[in-house]
Order: structure tokens, then C-alpha cells, then sequence
């Protein structure tokens, strides 16, 4: 049985000093989701827990921990797909539910299950109503306050502060409301979390969650919650024979307007591979009609091909951000690999960072990194053409010591 | 200045006996729109104003008079979408709000205001959090309860009784939950209502609404607030230079699946029209493998196409479903035009029928209606070949009186 998970911890701008922490935290998530399809679980069951994992952090915009709405409070957005049946299930500006993605994963499940008098079972919930539905369908529920961390408390308090003093005193208006004063407090914005997998049958399926935007008003539903938008999963692509699995982050309103998951799903199963992500990216993003006006533009996307003539796998990542951080693992193999992957500070929200990795029969066979090509007027791509020995270096000091212990 | 403005009650199964007011309704809604058009009003303008008229009526099932829940209440689902702007508005599963179609419509005006900090404003809210931001928007809210109509409430008592009868009899289950005693109550299903536009500009936009499906559970978010899915606005259309508005209607799970609204947008560009529309319908949603295992398959779509070479616009309108209404009416005519389209029992969820109607410059230049083509296997399409003037006539019986009334 071979099978390859992936998962990341958002496109946004992670700290230096948190880079070992948010390795270690994904690296557990892919041994853990690994751990699932060894033991004969399917890739719904993997991107699951391994989402599950990342949630659970404080350190991530996920379930515990998310950043706090402008009213103070945690409301939550996921989204589950399962390439093999096509169902999708999503929750969106949910308060009190502790993993969100497990409750998206319910609403998919439940799916199949008829309801009396051929009532049709919800394929999307929201808001309270989702909560109580949770509560009902066997999902852990808990006080709201229980998903507040203390560091979300603080950025919280910071950002509040910070608005108020843009607000007095007319200062000029910055695109994310950063608290400067903490370096740490930049982990918070626009990391959503989520994971891709292929399992041993061929099947791909993709999760997602996030705590949303910092601030965000409450109610407000980002793309993680939004079909097409948040993750994908597709068997036989558009008929193509290639399964795609697509698990997305960035600025929500962004990447609804472009249906971002679908976009990058229909562009990987194109046989020019990485050169036509990025063109797709490119087109339908960076100079879409459907974001005028809107500057920078703040996208990311982990993105798992599966060819089954040849049993190749090709897994992508790209951001616009200036860090996104990806892990990844086999069935063959005996620890996952995590890393940051960096964009250029006068490249974000207008260039593509394209980065890749092949895998045959489950066993890593091609390395590739920054698919280059020179962008047209205001949008480009950019490669950092990090080798993966060389990035490895400079990113594997702060974990080393704790890369044997998932598990 | 010329224009088209044209309006749906939905596509379900509308009780012979209350043509007559759903007719009168529509004609009211496109009377009013057509006054917003011809007083300088932008397509946006008209579709939003056709919208709440509709809402307004305790008949159709959004606004006021909506679908309650399983739990006993009103929340609606409504968006609107720019096709000059390309931005869109929506509000999922909102409890008191009076109007959820202006709702939209604020938060998509609100998009062009930049927050303080950079903050982003929401493309999307759900859920109680959507009603308070009304509240601090100039979107009139009211009492939970004050949505609710005698009948929905009637009909919700009815429906709940069949319900419980079958779960404590095992009877054989139905696909929707028809109280057969009143056919008055059939008005009540799948009646989402919208609206679509092109102005003298050029510009089109559209709408939709709806109260969602009779005893969703709270919370539940349909389509008409789904990115792609309850309605679509695109001037130039995927680069064609042709314009498309779109309004969807039929059960919003299915609908989501499918991307409907932007399905029948990129379906409508092609130059083969109505045709190609069917053929868009019948491969991509009657025998789609988003919805295995699901049937019947319901569906409806008002679809507004314009060509500016030429000025010609031509109004689409499909469904799989018994009945559908629409209305329609140009800045040349002095009244509107509302019709009833109907299914054969025995196609329902597995045919299409689409109706159109062309209007040059403004003008009605060509009438044809029952676009057949012979349907593949176990999915067909079927035209009622009813002539306009057939249709009108068995139809205008119960509202001639009316029709110097409206505006």
C-alpha cells in the first residue's frame, strides 16, 4: 500500500524564531495522518486527523487559538472533500466547536445517511446553528471561551489598540493590521491550515480550516468554508484520469472571488504541470478582473496531483505570501519533511512562489524547486531556487533533536 | 436608454390555483425594477429593488413568509453580483433581517470602503453575526419571529405532523415533504426568487433569495448565498465580449455541487445559445458525478444574455422541475410579460425544460420557446412547445384585471 499526505500551516509571514515549532507541529501532523493509512485508513480519514493535529495548536489559526473576531470571540471555518464520491462538506463562522474540520468531515458523512420524508441533509452549516447541529451529530462542543488562547488574547488587545490609534489619528492605512511590536504576533495572519492525500487506492481528498482573519466582523465566512474555494478533491479530474487534491490559504475574500482550489485543481491536471499552475495562478489571480482594485494580492495553495498510469504523484505549493510552511510524507518513508519556502518582500501580493516535489510508487524520485518564468507587466513569479539540501540546512537546526519523536 | 429587467418565483411546484398572484407579484416586482431603470438607476439597482418585492410577499419563500426551520424558524440565504464590478454580496442562514437581498447588497457596496488598518471588508456573513452587522449598516432588522408568516407557520405544523407519521409508520420515505391536504402549500417548496438585469449601460447584474428548504436545519446555508452558485454578473464574460446574468433556484445542495450560476453563465456565452445551455445543463448537472446517487435532480435558472454587437439580448429560463415562473420587461414596453413554464410529471429531475425570448435593442424582436433536443440515456430535455400566445392566454385569465394596476 503506498500513499502520500502533505500538509501546511497557511501562506502568510511565519516568524523566524517559530519556524522550528511550526515544523515539529506539522511534521506530527504528517505522522499522524500517516499513522491513519497505515492502519487501513482512506485519505478523508488522513487529511482529517492530520488537520485535526494542526488545530489543535495554539500556534495556528485553526480551531484553539484562532485569531479573534473584532467582537473578541473564535468562530471557525473548514471544509472537507473526498475525491472518490465527490461529496464535500463545510462548516462555516462556527463558535464553540473544538475541531472544526472534524464537524465539516460529519456534515460530508452525514450525507449519505437519507433523512425522513426525503428531507436533503445539509452539505453547509453556519454559525450557531452549526454548533447545535454538532452537538446532535456526536462532535465535541465547548464554551466559546474555550478556543480563545492566551496569545490570540494578546494580539487581540494589540490590534484592537493599534486600529484605535489608526483611527485617532489618521495614520496611513497598512493592508493587515500587523502588530509591529511582536515579531511572534505576525504566525497569526492568514495561516490557515490544511492537508492533502493520496491513499493507497488512488483516492485524493483535501481539508481545510481556519479561525479567519484577524478581526474579521463575526458572521463573516472566508474560503475555507466556501465550496470550490477552500479545498478540492477530485478522482478523474474534469475526466482527465489525474486525481487532484487542493488545500488553499490567503486572504478568504480573495480567493472566493477567484474560486481558488477549483482554479488550481483544473490547472494541475494539465500535462505542462508546474509551468501551467503558475500561468493559471497568474491569469486567474494575479491579473484577474475578478480582484480590481485589490492590492496585494495574498494567496496560497498546497496542491497534490496523482497520475495513476505510472503511480506518479506530484505534489505543488505555491504563495504569493512571504512564507508558506509545507510538510510531506510517504508510506515509504520513516519521517516526514517539513519546510518554509520564502518570497522575496517586494514580490508579495504580486509574484508566485511555485515549489515542488515528485514521488513514484509512494517513493520520492524527483526534487524539483522554483518553476520560474518571467511574469507579464505587474504580476511575475518567483522561485527561490533553494535546494532542498540547502534549505533543509537553514531550516533544520531548531527540530532536529525532535524528528524521531512522532508518533 | 434601453434595458431588460426579468424576475423568477423559483422553479418547484407551483399550485395551479395561485399562478394568478405569483404572476401579479412578478409583474409588480418588474414594474418596480423598470421604474428604478428608467429613473437613472444602475442594473444592480433594479435587481435589488425586484428582489424585495418578491421578498416582501408572504408567498414566496424568502423575506418575509419564508420556509421555517426544523426549529421553527426564518433565516435566509440571498447574494447579489456586479457584473461591472464583478463583486459579489452574500448573507447565509441570517435570522431578522427584513430584506436579506439589501443585505447583500450592503456588503458588497461596503467592499469599495477601505477599513481602518487594512482590514478587509466581508464578501460573506452568516448566522447571527450577519444580522448585526445589518444593524450597524443601515440594513433594517426586526424580530426573529416577525418573518414569519400564518402560512409558513401552518404549513410547518403540517409538515413536522407527515414528518413524525413517517418516522413512527416507516411509511416509504418522499423526496421532498409535500403536505398533500393543501395544495395551496406547494407554493412553499423550492421557491427561491431572484432577478436579472442589463441597464442602458450595458452592465448587467443579478440577484437571488430564498428562505431555503421547508425544515433545514438552523444554520443550514443554500446556494443563494454561495460564491458561483445562487447567482452570477459577468460583463464580457470570460473575455467573449458577451454579458450574462444569472439567477439559480432548485435545491441548493445540488446547486452548490454544480456551480450552477456559474455553469449556466459560462454555458450562455457560447454562440450556439439555447442548445448549448441544454447540453451545459444536462451533461454538467442531470448527469453529473458531483451528484451520484442523487435523484431526482433540482434545478432551475433565469439566465440574461447580452450581446452589445447588435444590442440583441435573449432571456434563458430552465428547470427540471414541475413548474417555474418568470416575468420579464424591457424599457420599451408599457407592461411585463409573466408566464408559467411545466414539466411532465414523469421528467421531473431528469429533463430539462428551457424557454427563451429575444429582445433586440431593447426591443422584443424573436419569440421561441421549447428548446428540444433528444436527452442521452437516462436524462432528456423537454420544451413544452407551448406558443407564447397559447401560454398567455391559458394563463392570463386570473390577472388581466391586475395588469393596469401595477407602479
Amino acid at each position: 500500500m503506498s500513499g502520500v499526505v502533505a500538509v501546511h500551516v497557511g501562506a502568510g509571514s511565519h516568524s523566524s524564531s517559530l519556524k522550528g515549532e511550526y515544523k515539529k507541529l506539522m511534521k506530527e501532523a504528517c505522522v499522524q495522518a500517516m499513522e491513519i493509512l497505515r492502519g487501513g485508513g482512506n485519505a478523508l480519514d488522513a487529511v482529517c486527523t492530520a488537520t485535526q493535529v494542526l488545530e489543535d495548536s495554539p500556534r495556528t489559526n485553526a480551531g484553539f487559538g484562532s485569531s479573534l473576531t473584532g467582537q473578541g470571540g473564535v468562530e471557525c471555518d473548514a471544509s472537507v472533500m473526498d475525491g472518490h464520491t465527490l461529496r464535500h462538506g463545510a462548516v462555516g463562522a462556527v463558535p464553540g466547536v473544538r475541531n472544526p474540520v472534524l464537524l465539516a468531515r460529519q456534515i460530508l458523512d452525514a450525507q449519505s445517511q437519507p433523512l425522513p420524508g426525503g428531507l436533503v441533509p445539509p452539505s453547509f452549516l453556519a454559525g450557531r446553528g452549526a454548533q447545535v447541529w454538532a452537538a446532535s451529530n456526536n462532535v465535541e462542543t465547548c464554551e466559546d471561551g474555550e478556543l480563545i488562547a492566551e496569545r490570540s488574547q494578546r494580539i487581540h488587545e494589540e490590534s484592537m489598540r493599534n486600529i484605535q490609534r489608526l483611527e485617532e489619528g489618521g495614520a496611513k492605512r497598512r493592508r493587515y493590521a500587523l502588530p509591529e511590536e511582536e515579531e511572534e504576533m505576525q504566525g497569526g495572519l492568514l495561516d490557515t491550515v490544511g492537508a492533502v492525500c493520496v491513499d493507497g487506492s488512488g483516492y485524493v481528498a483535501s481539508a481545510v480550516s481556519s479561525g479567519g482573519l484577524l478581526l474579521k466582523h463575526t458572521g463573516r465566512v472566508g474560503q475555507a468554508a466556501v465550496y470550490g474555494c477552500g479545498c478540492w478533491a477530485e478522482n478523474n479530474c474534469d475526466g482527465s484520469g489525474v486525481s487532484v487534491g487542493v488545500s488553499t490559504t490567503g486572504c478568504g475574500e480573495h480567493l472566493i472571488r477567484t474560486m481558488f482550489a477549483r482554479l488550481c485543481a483544473r490547472a494541475a491536471i494539465s500535462p505542462e504541470l508546474g509551468s501551467n499552475i503558475t500561468h493559471a495562478v497568474t491569469t486567474h489571480f494575479l491579473e484577474s478582473d475578478f480582484l480590481e482594485g485589490v492590492h496585494p494580492r495574498m494567496a496560497g495553495a498546497l496542491i497534490l496531483r496523482h497520475d495513476p498510469q505510472g503511480g506518479i504523484s506530484d505534489l505543488y505549493w505555491l504563495h504569493t505570501t512571504r512564507t508558506m510552511g509545507v510538510c510531506y510524507m510517504t508510506t515509504s518513508d520513516r519521517k516526514p519533511q517539513a519546510q518554509f519556502s520564502e518570497l522575496a518582500e517586494d514580490k508579495i501580493g504580486i509574484s508566485v512562489n511555485l515549489q515542488s516535489k515528485s514521488f513514484g510508487g509512494g517513493m520520492p524520485v524527483v526534487t524539483t524547486s522554483g518553476d520560474i518564468q518571467p511574469g507579464p507587466s505587474h504580476a511575475g513569479v518567483s522561485g527561490l531556487l533553494v535546494g532542498e539540501e540547502e534549505r533543509e540546512k537553514s531550516d533544520s537546526s531548531d527540530d532536529d533533536e525532535e524528528e524521531e519523536e512522532p508518533g
